[in-house]
């Protein structure tokens, strides 16, 4: 028997059957949904709160839509135009938040770390999403990457997925990488330039690679990195069509990879720098796929955290 | 019998019985409400959202209005906030919210056609309501400010109409033009300084004028325009004063339109610029009627195009 | 019998009556909630507008939180993209809420007395909630504020309270000490450097001190005020070291007020400036049961506003 989750900071450490239990509860709302339900009321007078340091509309109405569709209310919290800005700290924030008895807060912020400094000082019942920080992890996504996955292929212990890009800005792909190893992936390859590659030592349990077409070759999944400039300096940011050239995903490399290789990007998508657009919109793209998964796996989140 | 509305980006060549089955929905949906219901429960469940990349608070409010008195969920997707200020597309936007399987968006855009654009490249049920699109087309205001006449002057087949302002950066007088030809109108005169007069050919089935008084003269209503000045460039602007000489609505001008004339703009109001606040807040101003009647012309749309 | 609440833009003036009904309505709201009803229907169908020129997640979100436990509708009027932007007058953008029918307007606005000139410009049966006015007036917070000290203090007449800092500056201030006058406090103090106390004249029913020691003496409870550097110029502002010193509460200034004096402070907290760390966090704080109390507040004053 497994706990129940109170939060959700990152993936790493979560046992296989919490994993399995959340993405079985996203097929079940999925299919709630399939069959005309538009709205549930588990969570009818629970209060969601959304505390976005960093904007992302994508993901902020990703989860709330997954909330009000679980009859949850929403509260944007937004920061460009709070207290924050009359120097505010962080905590006392937080505190402030749950003494107005709020049931879940979803937090993204560009500090690594900052949802488990949350969940450390929170005083009350509060449940703590990330919703992504820094570089470090995006635990919704990478349950509805894995989720996608394993609508196609099932058997996760003969699977071979290659993470392509930027890894060392991305959280994604380190999300990726805990969902994946928890499940039983058989190989996990990355690859993307020397100087976009996390630290030697860090996820040992992935093969490495600097040239795609070894990666890609076989492979069962390929997901394409977003190029995260806006977290890079200008000296780190590489010359786009060089990169494209040797990282991109095409339909020339795609064919290296195996029969039916799910084609997947987190979104958004930078066109012509880190994926042809022929292959985004082709038929292998699982990539809309994806985003319809995103709610169905915040929803479950929510339910198992929320509902009574 | 003519068919169920999908999409609503523009007036023009939209039938009569279309637009009149629209208005008769509106005034049914206002008796409602003035009877005590409070809400409806006609789109329980649906998502619209508000996709504004134009900044406008009261349309925005005034569409969120509409849906949640309709028991829709809102959804406004800011985008000062958004993913695009990292480059995403709109094509990608759109696919990426009709994954979440959103009912129905709301767009506002400075660029002529693009809720058109959106239709052409919509994959899912989604429905798009044009909120304005440059100075192009603005259907709901449109439909609004010939429920605001029909309500005090029925017959349209008598009925004289002059837009007076700045007509060629203005989508409400184009939207407002289209409603007004289908539903029969007798006479619709345009009028304005030549610099901001259409190209000619456009909107032929109005009269033009270059002086007020002569515009005015036996109208049944007049609809000010509101100086656009966000849209001009510096050389374009005209100067105030000289501006209002010429084409301000005052009392000594409405005097000469038939009697009870009605006076109309869709806001926010230039005082002073192109109307006199003795006009704006008199007797005959139906100005405040056309925000009224703006809530029930959206809710009349979403609720023919959403509900079951 | 006293009447209902219409508009609620100062606690200057309000009998005792009113604001103990607030008061019991809050207690009873609270009692509602801690008994498991998370969410009421006192006012399905109600909308209410946050209408916020300055800033201020953390008050925007109680109201917000308030109105929906009530089942009312919120929808966020965010000046900052709004068409003020465009030159709009306030009072237009009060007749145009108005005329799409909405039931509640809260304001937040830096001018003082701008709720006041709502409700003189309204038309129709519109409630104007003032969430703050420049210097002048913070009922909800002068509620909560008395709510609070009720709650562990409940016999007034041997009320002493101390409130210490910004006073000049402060719309919290005043409006504690209109209510804590309203209920028959036995003594309020005011204390704070000259510069920043209020003209002489103004709250007479108060004793005035420069020594922070001498009036936190025998205290029952200490309101600490928020320095508000944002509205001082660069010449009004204190030394922050000094003004700590002379103005902030610790544990040896505390030390010298009644047994258990409550510690209170609107937020948000400028730490080490006007209170320590060791006594905002401490025993005797009651901030966090302020934000609580808050809610219900607010919970009250929109239900005796609105519910049928």
């Amino acid at each position: 028997m497994s706990l129940r989750l109170r939060h959700l900071t990152t993936l790493e450490h979560l046992p296989r059957e919490s994993i399995e239990r959340l993405l079985d509860r996203a097929v079940m709302l999925r299919d709630a949904c399939a069959h005309g339900t538009r709205k549930l009321d588990q969570l009818a007078g629970r209060t969601v709160l959304n505390l976005f340091f960093e904007p992302s509309t994508r993901t902020r109405t990703s989860f709330e839509l997954a909330a009000r569709r679980l009859g949850a209310d929403v509260i944007n919290f937004d920061i460009g135009l709070s207290s924050t800005s009359k120097g505010e700290e962080l905590f006392d924030t937080l505190h402030t938040l749950e003494a107005m008895h709020l049931d879940a807060i979803v937090v993204r912020h560009k500090q690594s770390g900052t949802p488990e400094e949350l969940v450390r000082h929170a005083m009350s019942g509060v449940s703590v999403i990330n919703a992504g920080d820094g570089n470090r992890a995006h635990p919704t996504q990478g349950l509805l990457d894995v989720l996608t996955i394993r609508q196609h292929r099932p058997d996760f212990s003969k699977l071979v997925v290659t993470i392509c890009g930027d890894v060392e800005h991305s959280r994604v792909a380190r999300s990726d990488v805990h969902a994946l190893t928890a499940l039983g992936a058989k190989e996990i390859r990355l690859c993307g330039p020397a100087s976009l590659m996390p630290a030697a030592g860090e996820l040992p349990q992935c093969q490495r690679f600097e040239d795609f077409d070894q990666a890609i070759a076989g492979a069962d999944a390929v997901i394409m990195l977003r190029l995260q400039k806006e977290r890079m300096s200008d000296t780190e940011l590489p010359d786009e069509t060089a990169y494209f050239r040797h990282f991109g995903l095409d339909k020339r490399r795609l064919a290296m990879a195996a029969k039916g290789c799910l084609v997947m990007h987190p979104g958004p998508l930078n066109r012509g720098i880190e994926i042809a657009s022929e292959v985004a919109d082709g038929a292998q793209s699982r990539i809309l796929e994806q985003v319809g998964n995103g709610v169905f796996v915040r929803m479950a989140v929510l339910s198992e955290m929320l509902a009574r």
